[in-house]
């Protein structure tokens, strides 16, 4: 496969308008595009997590707002009803409100609307391209890489943050082989990650999560990538959960640990690390598998969506604007002013 | 629930003789007494993991023997066909044969059969009370105790190793919390000991393994106390699969990260770490769940049985004769010379 499109929109000579989508709850067993002919089949697509990944939503917000331009929907209604899809996606919301105030600014021009949603796109590309291209530096010869959770073109627009610079390097022949963590609770990694790495030929093994640690020790480790969900302004990043222990134990085993983000995701509002609020899931994501229990009935469970790595933990964060190493708000926030 | 029976020899007066054990492959969802009434019923339930856990299958094998002889099976070639049920567990061919030699050398008597059965049984139950007795001393006032895998009742034949620690701190009013490792990939950890946990009113949650550092760094845990499959002469503890990154991360954090096993584990022909053979296990542990495929087909994965902890990395190994702290060589010959 060339290229994955998770998500692109069809005008009138590819027979839309319409907004068509990878159906991500489909993989990896099936490959299907969802085509959404008009908002609410959008929203529906959203809300049950068909479209996911915060810079994705962003985009596919953008490109709902256009395709009810397009359509001739009640724009101003339809914007409402996608930036609500999901109650807690700040890009979806951003990319709905960027693409509704082009629209209006060209005095409601469905043209507009759809080349602001496009900009918008071309813009995640660009900064996958830029991360990859800046965090290639950080990647020797022969690398074996281990990463954690899903970062690529499904969750992030472009080739991705973190796996977008996996797939730089075995583009550039400095990949010798990709481990991901399967990343429990929800298995993005064994899921999304795996099936993103075969579609692009890069040889790659699955672990359990508390594996990680042994192939680091067994010396299988030359560098972990990460994304990142936000990282405060004195550097320390938060993350999917398991990130943090990654990172204790790339530490212990001297094995670099870089974060790749979009600068967006540093927040000069959270001074720290200790101002993360962690968001806890359902324990039901942990107590059963598929519908099926794997726990007694009623059993509790810490389920954290996401944990905070420390900036001392990690080497270096890689940005589309330059890498901050070593990580200290200084420095981000000098790179984050550029 | 005042004690779990994982299994039990019912004589003539119960409705013997036969085996009765509790089919472990049906926890947590359902609680079944399988009752074996002869000796390939018993190798059916051993092939099938109805039973396991090294130290029971010990005594499994055992009372096996004493099964055959009771009901005037070809008693050796009983044994035979027991010892071999499954091929690496070097406990269950060690009941077998003590069993068999104490018939033979009774002059084919079932009666001392049975009673050198029971005594393996005993011993290990008494072993199990032993560790939790000497074990005590290392947990202080409301310890919230973090565990891995499966260690009670259901594994080792008597209270447990480490999970015997657990139930005695539990008893005495000094365990504030159990959080237990899910444990990934056979989810050991919430099927097995959360269950055995609610038998008991243990108050405890489960987690994804990859939890357990952010766990660790918000202060949530007092005392990690891990099993062991085997400690080499050095104090290399093999364990299952996520044990070491625990052990890294408790000591990252200051967490004491204790070894409960029987002296019998320690293998003075196992120099160090790595003598020790990592099996690996099948992919399918990892790629699937409950026949449910969780990556795309013909995904590889890593998935080793087990990994190495240094001694460096453990505070102390409990045994059923006393306490080795610090963990070295010299410390844990003399302990096993006692």
């Amino acid at each position: 496969m060339a290229a994955i499109e998770p998500l692109r929109f069809l005008d009138a000579d590819r027979g839309g308008p319409a907004v068509a989508l990878l159906d991500q709850t489909r993989l990896p067993a099936e490959e299907v595009e969802l085509v959404c002919v008009d908002t609410s089949a959008l929203v529906g697509a959203i809300r049950r997590l068909a479209v996911r990944g915060a810079p994705l939503l962003g985009i596919a917000g953008g490109y709902g707002v256009a395709l009810a331009a397009a359509t001739g929907e009640d724009v101003a209604a339809a914007a409402e009803e996608l930036a609500h899809a999901r109650p807690t996606a700040a890009n979806l919301a951003g990319g709905v409100a960027r693409v509704l105030a082009a629209y209006r600014a060209a005095g409601g021009s469905p043209g507009a609307a759809l080349a602001e949603a496009r900009a918008l796109h071309a813009e995640e590309d660009a900064a996958s391209a830029a991360m990859a291209a800046h965090g290639l530096e950080l990647v020797g010869q022969r690398a074996r890489i281990l990463t954690h959770c899903n970062t690529g073109a499904l969750a992030v627009g472009g080739a991705g943050s973190a796996f977008g610079l996996v797939l730089a390097a075995h583009r550039v022949g400095r990949l010798e082989h990709l481990w991901i963590d399967e990343t429990r609770p929800l298995l993005q990694g064994s899921r999304l990650t795996a099936w993103e790495a075969a579609a692009h030929g890069i040889p790659h093994t699955v672990l359990p999560d508390a594996a990680a640690a042994a192939l680091m020790a067994a010396g299988g480790v030359d560098l972990v990538v990460v994304g990142a969900d936000r990282i405060a302004a004195d550097g320390s990043v938060a993350n999917k959960i398991g990130t943090y222990g990654l990172a204790v134990s790339a530490a212990h085993h001297r094995v670099p640990f870089v974060v790749v983000a979009p600068r967006t995701t540093v927040d000069h509002g959270t001074p720290d690390g200790r101002s993360i609020v962690i968001e806890q899931r359902d324990p039901a994501e942990v107590t059963s598998l598929g519908g099926r229990p794997v726990a007694p009935e009623g059993t509790a469970a810490f389920n954290p969506a996401f944990d905070v790595t420390p900036p001392e933990l990690i080497t270096a964060v890689v940005t589309e604007v330059g890498i901050v190493r070593p990580v200290t708000t200084g420095a981000l926030a000098k790179l984050i002013r550029r």
